[in-house]
């Protein structure tokens, strides 16, 4: 049984009217009385019917996820979170694919067409902070990737931390020759950066040379890339003993080239992700990975955007990283 | 350069009202006149300005895609390509993953909130047909799942006779035991029922028995539930010596459980998907599978929307039916 505001208003010996006051959070409401109004609305289970509370205060009800792309798992992964981490806010989220275009990167931005969104949670690639900051009308927080003066509220894993340890790790059975695939010098390439600072930084603790001839780049993080790059790494002659994969899929896109050579993982190369995507847990063998907690890093996002909604002009925006932790798996077991 | 429609008008030697009135598919105007205008609309590579169009006919730019779950790769594939057949119609297409919730699919169909779209490319999970015939006010277009009477444009591929080809194909390579696997006996799993008439017709074509022991249910398409039920025919005692998984991610998880049983692919057992994932291009061993021409059948559902949302009481709703081809890689090979 679904129970109305009249439920509500009678089980805390209030009008109606004082309990719309509190459901839409107006000030003028004596603080006892609020308080009866929130513990009948508790006991009876009662849900506000918050499309209504939109229409009033200009709302559609409908926030943006915008990633570059879908195909990547962990994209539609994080889209998973996101959409059940706003079903407690009581919001639709619509999901944008902007290709990491600029123009569309933009337009999601000023909110897409005639400001439908009521807010954005974002996955920029092509856009600088300094191009956000000039551009965002729309409540926004930004997710993944680390772009700076952005004047945003930001979510995202420790790069170069998470980088560290699955290197430290590989290190840590014995390989002398870790490899590292995706890297990238771009403008946009900023997860590929602090990725690649993570590696650098465990070669240098553990005394080992960072030798440029085993830094793959690749300029999509797809199957694809991993493979091609797994190939160019072995017809190098780099005789890499290890590789560590800045996304799962380039992983997986390796592990299927080290098969077509003959090459056994992890016996003669073990291989290490990042992301922890579900494909990992089934290859074969299963993956090592980095996994960072998708579930918290879209909760943390989505409560901010709320944040962010409720008071456009409050605090100042705010950093947050989310855990990770390494999964070892068949790929690198020792 | 770009062109304006000044441009047009005096290439076509008219005046720019008229051009306008063209591009807007006003009736008033001269079939010659149309013809001069159009050919300078191709001439000089004229794009309107689409986005004032919608304004001024009420129109939004944006179409929705509502799928049940991007975390299947076969949804997030369709969704690139759903966005590229929309961009060439100026469309910016948001994507809503429904979960498969009734209450969603029903937000959905009726056009979000507030309208805010202006057509829905949907691939409904929960809705029957009757219940869309109820509630779409929105142009809509359906595809993938067959959901008949809903006075609506669908499209889909063949799925009882891509069934029956891939069963064909494992019967083709001398297997007598072909199992399987995302049998589904709801209201819901229209797709089950059909690629499992697909199976039965090719196994009484070739004369073979139709094994209810052979056949595992799924209630989900995940790897976790493809590994599930290949356990549990294994642990059965039905003894299959070929496996057909309703879609590729059910296939990925049965070649993990084979690996873990220590079973050899294809030699002790083969195992075929469905869907032609990108996932299945490189696992060991390669995924032998049915592809729909995803593209056709983005293309295809885009364009009916678009004539749909251009004469919404046009043409009767039609069905198309998209090509299908096997792609016979190593988990199937003689």
């Amino acid at each position: 049984m679904r129970h109305r505001l009249k439920d509500v208003a009678e089980r805390a010996g209030v009008s109606v009217k004082t309990v719309s006051n509190v459901v839409n959070g107006y000030a003028h409401v004596r603080p006892d009385t609020r308080a009866r109004v929130l513990e009948a609305i508790e006991l009876l289970g009662y849900r506000p019917n918050l499309n209504a509370r939109n229409l009033r205060r200009g709302r559609t009800g409908v926030i943006a996820l915008a990633v570059p792309e879908l195909d990547l798992p962990y994209f539609a992964e994080l889209a998973r979170h996101v959409v059940a981490a706003a079903a407690r806010h009581d919001w639709t989220v619509l999901i944008d694919q902007t290709g990491g275009d600029p123009t569309r990167e933009r337009e999601v931005a000023s909110g897409i067409r005639d400001h439908m969104i009521d807010g954005l949670v974002f996955s920029p690639l092509a856009l600088t902070g300094a191009d956000l900051a000039a551009v965002h009308p729309t409540p926004m927080v930004l997710v993944g990737e680390r772009v700076d003066h952005a004047g945003a509220d930001h979510v995202a894993v420790d790069n170069v931390a998470a980088a560290h340890d699955m290197t430290a790790h590989l290190i840590g059975t014995g390989r002398r020759r870790v490899a590292a695939i995706g890297a990238q010098h771009t403008v946009e390439g900023v997860t590929a950066r602090l990725r690649l600072a993570g590696y650098t930084a465990a070669l240098e603790a553990a005394g080992l040379p960072v030798d440029p001839t085993l830094i793959a780049p690749a300029t999509h993080w797809h199957r694809a890339d991993g493979a091609a790059a797994m190939r160019a790494l072995l017809e190098s002659g780099a005789r890499p003993d290890a590789v560590f994969c800045f996304n799962d899929t380039l992983a997986l896109g390796a592990l299927r080239a080290l098969h077509d050579a003959g090459l056994r993982v992890p016996d003669d190369v073990a291989v290490a992700g990042f992301d922890d995507i579900e494909d990992g847990r089934y290859s074969v063998p299963t993956l090592s990975t980095v996994a960072p907690d998708k579930a918290d890093l879209a909760a943390l996002a989505v409560d901010l955007l709320a944040a962010r909604i409720a008071a456009p002009d409050g605090a100042p925006p705010g950093e947050r990283t989310v855990p990770h932790t390494l999964h070892v798996r068949e790929s690198t077991a020792a």
